[in-house]
């Protein structure tokens, strides 16, 4: 995918970068983890500092120093799981902050002009989510409310050289989530996610969502399966056809003291790690693994910020090496082969 | 001075790494600051994760992963200001843990035992530390008491190439400070200390002390401010003869938002930042300096991780960038004038 502030080589996965920053890391640390594009947050960022303070600063690309290409999400995601008294009608959506309680409303053609402002390369209509499970009625509702808005967000769109995806909604249901798709793809964006996931459903029942979303959408434009997630799913889901992630867990377990490796997650905090002189990985050329698991068990256990930025390095350079290899088994037609190597070293049985 | 780890250009400034790690900043970040020798701290790192744990994981250096020289402090400040129902006898000192409140002792000889194993290059000789202002007799009698056990350091040293440094002590008393002096003198340790400074004295009485201590100590050998301090302590310390220094505040100072420029110390949380497109130092080539002090102020009313550890790293490259022009300017012959252009800058009264 080719953006304004660079290529974008899928499948890939975009750390998530919330507030004008992925949570632990300078700019310098972020490139080095190999991550090509990254995410920031509407509904954050226009709460604050306010997108018109961004803007000011340069846009968002300036203002947090990234040189590479950002996608920016609508709020939409953030508004379901974070803010207050939230109420959606046909209009937007009307919610209280959760930094102070003040109100808000956010709607399609806002969300359009707080992503100009804040001038990321790819821009995401706002889309209404619901819980799972739920009845079908709401679902429903929501899904074509997520189309109406689309639209609204695709004739708002000013900004030159800001692409715009669509959002599939649709719940668990099949015949929901193929005609949220053909609408989408009626209204031609330049990419399409698949939304609503990873809110309360199974790994089975999400894989089975892509299964039958992912070939209602064409081929030639970038799939995006947001919010998704731990390591098997980014390679299961790339088995069903998805190009582009992104997700906290390697940012939000690093400063949990999880760390990913080929031999499953580590937490470091157990005292079988006290002495152990090994890195996480061996062949892992982070800064992080410059250092024993012991050290930075201590890190942990000693309460220093080190050892959340040791690891949320680590685990962002694991998810980039497992993207790259994904790449690369892709290129040379032996995706399936990777895909089940990992998960054996895992230890994951496949579908889970 | 000359280390197994390499050579310290003096004067210099130590950043504090007390429980293996310098707060929020990786070893390279570190090494970007141009820091030569960093400091670590007996007392916490004998508690936690004990100094068994460190040599087996290869000793200090390999264990923080920081290849220049280390200075090693003898956990007799930290007994003062941190250990809790601390007792001093002759032997040594029996406090409780302020980490799990268990009872533990530190004798001279077991000071030197642990820095021995922690293997630094430099480690400092047990000393009494009393708070000011108190009785003669007390200040005396820890004096007193502080050369004894400096003697019973250098008695119990064994470790091939680590240098010992003796610690001045008399509180602010000229006659104390001067025998206590020349009786360390006398036992010839490589390198002198001015400890129990910074202890509720105002900073007139704090230069006094070392107008008359700094004479009574060797000019051939390094002289050392204990957590000492704030940049024009250090300058006026220059001025009067120290060479070396450690001082928390950078880091603790750069966490809390204050960042240390020539024009004097910003507070980044105030309201006058939040569009200021300005770095914090045009001339500064840190990594914080290369985003404006309104995204520093936004990582800071966000709470972000990345505002403490870009402020932690401005304020380190800050001090080493001031010690390097007080280096230069001493081997110009033009310190005096340099000195009395930062406190100008600064805004700070001579003195003061």
């Amino acid at each position: 995918m080719l953006t304004p502030h660079g290529l974008v080589e899928m499948p890939a996965f975009m750390p998530v970068g919330t507030q004008g920053t992925v949570k632990g890391v300078t700019v310098e640390q972020l490139q080095a983890t190999a991550a090509q594009m990254v995410l920031g947050n509407t509904y954050h960022l226009s709460l604050r500092p306010g997108e018109g303070v961004v803007e000011e600063l340069g846009g968002l690309h300036a203002f947090m120093g990234w040189p590479g290409p950002i996608l920016t999400d609508s709020g939409g995601f953030q508004i379901f799981s974070l803010a207050q008294m939230t109420r959606i009608s046909e209009e937007g959506a009307v919610f209280r902050s959760h930094i102070d309680g003040r109100l808000v409303s956010l709607s399609p053609e806002q969300a359009v002009a707080i992503q100009e402002a804040l001038g990321s390369d790819v821009a995401m209509v706002l889309d209404h989510v619901v819980a799972l499970p739920n009845e079908l009625d709401a679902i429903r509702d929501a899904m074509e409310r997520t189309v109406r808005w689309a639209r609204r967000c695709r004739d708002a769109a000013r900004r030159a050289g800001q692409a715009q995806f669509g959002i599939v909604q649709g719940g668990l249901d099949e015949s929901l989530r193929i005609e949220c798709a053909e609408q989408l793809v009626e209204l031609d964006f330049a990419g399409y996610a698949i939304g609503g996931l990873s809110v309360g459903e199974t790994p089975g029942e999400m894989y089975r969502v892509l299964d039958f979303t992912v070939p209602a959408l064409p081929r030639g434009k970038p799939r995006y399966l947001m919010g998704v997630g731990r390591p098997q799913d980014l390679l299961t889901a790339i088995g069903l056809g998805v190009d582009l992630f992104d997700c906290v867990m390697p940012t939000r377990n690093g400063r949990n003291a999880l760390a990913f490796t080929d031999e499953g997650p580590l937490r470091l905090r157990n005292r079988q790690f006290e002495r152990d002189p090994r890195p996480l990985e061996t062949a892992c050329p982070c800064a992080a693994c410059r250092h024993s698991r012991g050290y930075l068990r201590h890190l942990f256990m000693a309460g220093e910020m080190l050892g959340p930025i040791l690891l949320s390095i680590h685990n962002l350079t694991y998810y980039q090496r497992l993207l790259a290899g994904a790449r690369a088994a892709i290129s040379e037609d032996r995706f399936s082969d990777y895909r089940l190597a990992k998960m054996q070293s895992w230890g994951v049985p496949i579908g889970m």
